[in-house]
């Protein structure tokens, strides 16, 4: 696993705030909220569903990676070509993964955070992928499944913003806001990924 | 407005049953739907959703039509450079979005479907793109947007799936099948856009 903690976090290559800038403006990031229909709402059920995921980001992180783990065309990605699992590489990219799901509730979606989508799609392509923990996994992670993984990463949610005893309109208001969020997110991710003049 | 209607259809361009083949393979469609976690329970939601949409497809189509209309840079796609939208594109695409309401909750997710998943996804872009309805429009729909729209195309869904009076057990799980249905959907449809290899 690297050791390179930066950015004054104690998480192993989560660099939110030392990135270099996106190649995306924040005025394409509007338009694309607009687009998912990410509005002011989505903001504030976001903050509440942080609070809620607060101490069970690791039981939503098993579901996930138990996911992952029980089909080979995606587990692929964590593994050298191949072969087995690389178990650091799993342990290393599951820390960022939890700070993710409290980046995306609670960060404001400004300069900074643009910045780090766009080291987190580089990540899952031939430009960073494999680099942060020094290993020798595939060179990218198919687009298509990025945006499989909606799915499961949407739909798995439910029950645990369930467990904060808000209503059911509100739970649903909450699902409505991850979904957003994380369309959004795999929207910006893509951009590595595609034919010039296309994206 | 083109006049070819294909496959024995009366919605002119839609030619589901006599495209060519896609170049993704039912093997490749199965692992896809396993990422996008779609089983058997999803699809005998999305036939009781289209029992219930049915008669409600143009509701749907106004409020999708509606919500593309009002942002310049979505619906620059259904216009010629810098001009006006063209009515009568909007009104053929329309027509034919109907129907893929339809066809995604009853249609099987066989050969023929992926063949015509291929040919909505080159319709996106410049491989197809005006192609169909004879008009001088932009030459793609930018791989964000078309991600983007997943957000606004399952949101909107919740108050139609409601109005058949099941449980909200039910809708929830008609609500995520739909979800899923869309998700597959729009990873079949970003192949064309992505560099090779990628995808
Ligand atoms: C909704 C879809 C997905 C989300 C939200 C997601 C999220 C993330 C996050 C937050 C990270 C860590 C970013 C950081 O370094 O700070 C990451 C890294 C990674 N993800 Fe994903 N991911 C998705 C899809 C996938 C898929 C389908 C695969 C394939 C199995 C995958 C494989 C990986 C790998 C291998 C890394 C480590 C990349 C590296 O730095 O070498 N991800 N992902
Ligand atoms: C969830 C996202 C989307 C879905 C489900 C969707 C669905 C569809 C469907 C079903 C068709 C007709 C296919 C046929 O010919 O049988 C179509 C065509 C079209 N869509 Fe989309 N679409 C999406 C995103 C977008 C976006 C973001 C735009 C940009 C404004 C767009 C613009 C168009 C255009 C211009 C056509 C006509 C293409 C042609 O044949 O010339 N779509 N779409």
């Amino acid at each position: 696993m690297s050791v390179h903690a930066s950015g004054g976090s104690s998480i192993p290559g989560y660099e939110y705030g030392t990135v270099s800038q996106s190649p995306v403006t924040l005025a394409e990031l509007d338009d694309l909220k607009a687009s998912v229909m990410f509005g002011d709402e989505d903001a504030a059920s976001l903050r509440r569903a942080g609070e809620i995921l607060d101490d069970q980001v690791e039981d939503v992180l098993d579901v996930w990676y138990g996911f992952i783990a029980g089909q080979p065309h995606l587990v692929a990605h964590f593994s050298r070509p191949d072969g087995p699992p690389i178990e650091d590489y799993l342990a290393a990219v599951r820390l960022r993964f939890g700070q993710w799901i409290r980046d995306t509730c609670t960060k404001p979606y400004d300069q900074e955070w643009l910045d780090y989508q766009n080291e987190i799609a580089l990540r899952h392509t031939p430009e960073h992928k494999n680099d942060t923990d020094h290993v020798g996994s595939t060179q990218v992670v198919p687009l298509r499944y990025l945006i499989a993984l909606i799915g499961p990463v949407v739909t798995t949610m439910r029950p645990f913003l369930s467990r904060g005893s808000d209503s059911a309109q509100d739970v649903d208001a909450m699902m409505q806001a991850w979904l957003k969020a994380v369309v959004l997110q795999i929207a910006l991710w893509s951009r590595p990924y595609a034919l010039p003049g296309e994206w």
